[in-house]
């Protein structure tokens, strides 16, 4: 299976889910290798690259895409396999940008505080022990974590001619930033407009789940991803939200705020979900969920705020979602490598 | 090492946190073995028992305290390491309560809708294969689900004379909801008034992350936990919210609305340890645990919501909380079976 | 008709709803002149008495009380008019405590970042003039601004034994901070326990809408109230939330948080005030609110968020509350001054 | 003064801010009279006509514009003075739309409940009487309620390339649903994209605070607006957020969820405007504005929810924005008429 080999100028990223033409047009079952730049646009090189002064805020989180899928409508269903992502740089950047983040004030929740010191931290990468280096500013420690790869933003053009800036995550997909968007997940999205018009970005070497400061070991990826479309019959399984699965769990993910709706969402997405799967009544579905859900936050720190939901495959029954296609997309990858 | 048993009278259930007589008086180093009954105080045997019939909504989620502990005073820090939970009776319950949960309009998120259908499930317990199993009531499907007990409530007495109900989560502890409040865990909590007054209930034989129906397989429960005392010295390592630690991570756990607020209590305590702990500064420490943070929801159902913010320890340098003090436990606990 | 004078000494002052005995037995129909002291206990005199250094955090915002109403059961319906309300000092206090506002971080809204200047501003009383003069501490710009004094917190024992911090706002009333508890307002209030055991204080000498630094031209206040019990039948009509009547409007008061969440519950209380008495149903009441509601916030600084929903007499049919209790109290009202 | 007339066919309505070819290019100091349709299209014209049958939702709240302003750009402040309001049907039209509304569930405040039962009102309008009326449905009540004039919508092009949902109020302006946008009122907006790109719409007949079921009485209006561009300089007191400013008060809108976060952003947005007006410090701004702030709920119904922040000009010295432009346009407003 031949590998679809896609880099962009920076001419060519798009800083918007919709509202740019499509980088390329390609066929269900293409596989693509999709490098794309850190979300500083690579500003950030060393500790003293602060961010007030290095980073446009307006060109931030660049995506590689769109793609337009052929053939895709709205109602369908597109499905982003991720195969593989590599570090596509030696070092990773993470930065406390001022009213931005988590335990911060930001221009949403608006306070009269001053802002905390804009701080860039950088992360070595060691490619034979697979670790970033957290180096402390304050203080001499240095710990090795493992290089966990995860792209933050995983989106389709939105509905009703919406044009949402890239660090939105929504309905749509977008800037979730959620660890589970790894290696080994499929990513189910909703058609909203013919061709999909799908884009990925935003590279993290690793992630904790909140993404506290805002910003993870933001890096350059290389992703290996299998696109599929599933036509017909599909609004029946149609993705209100965002589906993830992999070989171990259901996912759903839901964004908005406050918090507790993002997990809402989810949650009634993933109620739904096993309605679909296993000809479960919604309040059957509501307990039985009740007592297996993993719930990781994913970030509270985006535009919107994202929650993952999450059943283990081995707690339950064996279901196929859109006929199995998770299982043959494994497959498939595997003739990759 | 003994081990003192305590079973309540019903006349003995607490339903508060303060504003109740102890129960008994006990010394640090003192081994409970605690009976606690289930949050329906039982009500619920069978399908057709429903909430809005059977329970009497002043009274439930009864605690088995409090606990007077000798010595401890407003300042010192409480140490109750969980050694073991057993299921103490052979079914446990679950119900969609009127008017309450987290897919449901409720007091608080007020709406004119009407409520879901009140629905009771019984979950029967298989001792030898350490199952319960869910029984879906509008299809035949069965699911024989791993048991995972653990507390709902553990808590202290509030400060300032409040009494609470122990349907609630807050600075003090209660209602968290939380599986990481299980076997081999210990929770440090803040004392508040002299003797600390400390009581724990609501055994869960399992419970999803966010208990999303508002009710988890709820069932009385034996709990075996060794009571330990940090004096003096302690305002500096003081925790200001409750505190977690197990073998394998740091722990704590933030109560409030909307649920970012309780996610930013809980991440800022985690900055404090880890000064506490590592020497970090607070940007460093925020820094690192932006990158390594894992955040599991506990409740998006009580009178305020939790989530659990957690560090691996194998990510991290050695490090000792409270000198040490759950790996002593951990070895006074070995002594114990 | 005899008007009763209430000053309680410092060991008087109550700080909690709930859990304090009565200061005194009334019946149902007093009038009481009541003196309360500010929310400070009186600590800051001047500019350059600053929160940190002066107040106590741990008795702050007394009140005066409680009473307990001779035959009040829970059930009933507490009715407070407030005849008249006129400050006790010459002067006025407000201060921007560090991590307590709305404008800032704080216990719940928790971030890394430094707290603003704590701040101490006096308001001189002009009695000829009634009015309070704003000094500016950065310029010298100064503002006479009209008395108009209210109460920002008032409330009876809540349920369940709980006892809470007269900083609370919630279903019994409480610290609801709203200035439209006013003189000319009654306010109903469900009675929890026997006896009622109400309480006021935490006098504003004026206070916009929101209290968005946190506190209010705080002052001690001298309040005549009326007193009135509505016994039995109430069940139909019983304020599951507080509501007020003056001669303009039909209030209800919702505290929670989120803010939407405070809103909804009083929407929803006036939703259901106005099927009592027009005889709407629900959804032709959720309509004709949708086109008239006035929603002042009252604060967005407090333990629980509150506003205020109102409609205007004068746009609706005739209808009378409680019996008409209301026009009653006010021609009570005139025969005592 | 010309007036131009402006009235769109049903091709030309906008449903987005950005995105749109302008209708109509215009000089600052021009005068429109504008017609746009209500927020159905008109397409509920009695009660038995149901928002679920008869209104496609992916085509609602028509805007009429964008209007490109000659030399205006991004930096720029647009001053649009509303002159009149004139209801341009005999009737208006609410609906309780299925999960749309701030008393039921929603997309976001996602539960499994059933929805409120579809249900249209409609007020038939009395010229002579300059009301509209309310009909129960239930029932037989009907109230003659005051026309009140207002514009639901009222915004520019977003920054950033976005494309926004005509229903989504943002820093933009846009769907704030605030009746405080009526004759009389200048509102101030940032200009984000070369020529402004605003558009107006979702006439109101009248609308309470909150627009707690979603929809208010929604009527095809014609607005008499002038426009006005304030250049230069504008740096230091370019709108944040969309400022309004009527005879008697100084405004600032803020939208987000949750509710308090439209708040703090208002709230800021008029500390940061009273710096401007008064030359006070923001630590005065806040304190000044803490005792004299009205803070009426504009909407908790829409994509983000609004909040009004007011105060009063009878109690602060004379100040002028925009070198008096308010006061400016309503001289030129009154030799319109």
């Amino acid at each position: 299976m031949d590998v679809v080999e896609v880099t962009p100028t920076f001419e060519q990223y798009a800083f918007t889910f919709g509202g740019v033409a499509p980088l390329m047009r390609i066929r269900p079952g293409t596989a693509l290798r999709v490098w794309s730049d850190d979300a500083f646009c690579g500003a950030l090189q060393k500790t003293s690259d602060l961010s007030s002064e290095k980073v446009d805020l307006r060109f931030v989180n660049p995506q590689t895409g769109p793609f337009h899928v052929e053939g895709a409508e709205p109602g369908d269903t597109l499905a982003l396999h991720f195969v593989a992502m590599e570090p596509a740089r030696d070092w990773g950047a993470s930065a406390a940008i001022p009213f931005f983040g988590g335990l911060t004030s930001t221009d949403r929740v608006a306070t009269l505080q001053d802002p905390l010191p804009d701080t860039t931290w950088i992360y070595e990468l060691d490619r034979a022990a697979n670790t970033v280096t957290f180096a402390a500013q304050h203080t001499d420690l240095e710990i090795a974590l493992p290089v966990e790869p995860m792209l933050g933003t995983v989106g389709v053009a939105p509905p009703g001619g919406e044009v949402r800036s890239s660090l939105v995550p929504e309905r749509f997909g977008g800037n979730m930033d959620t660890p589970q968007m790894r290696p080994g997940t499929t990513c189910y999205l909703g058609v909203n407009v013919e061709g999909a018009l799908f884009s990925i970005g935003d590279g993290h070497y690793r992630q904790g789940e909140g993404e506290a400061c805002g910003t993870a070991v933001e890096g350059a990826m290389t992703t290996t991803v299998l696109v599929e479309l599933v036509k017909g019959g599909a609004s029946a399984a149609f993705p209100a939200w965002p589906r993830l699965e992999d070989d171990t769990h259901w996912m759903t993910v839901g964004s908005s705020r406050p918090l507790e709706d993002a997990w809402r969402i989810g949650q009634v997405e993933l109620v739904r979900w096993f309605g679909e799967l296993h000809g479960l009544h919604p309040m059957d579905a509501y307990q039985l969920l009740t007592q297996i859900s993993e719930v990781p936050i994913a970030n509270v720190v985006d535009a919107n705020y994202s929650t993952v939901v999450k059943a283990r495959k081995s707690l339950l029954p064996r279901a196929a979602a859109y006929g199995g296609l998770h299982d043959d997309l494994r497959r498939r990858a595997a003739t990759l490598r």
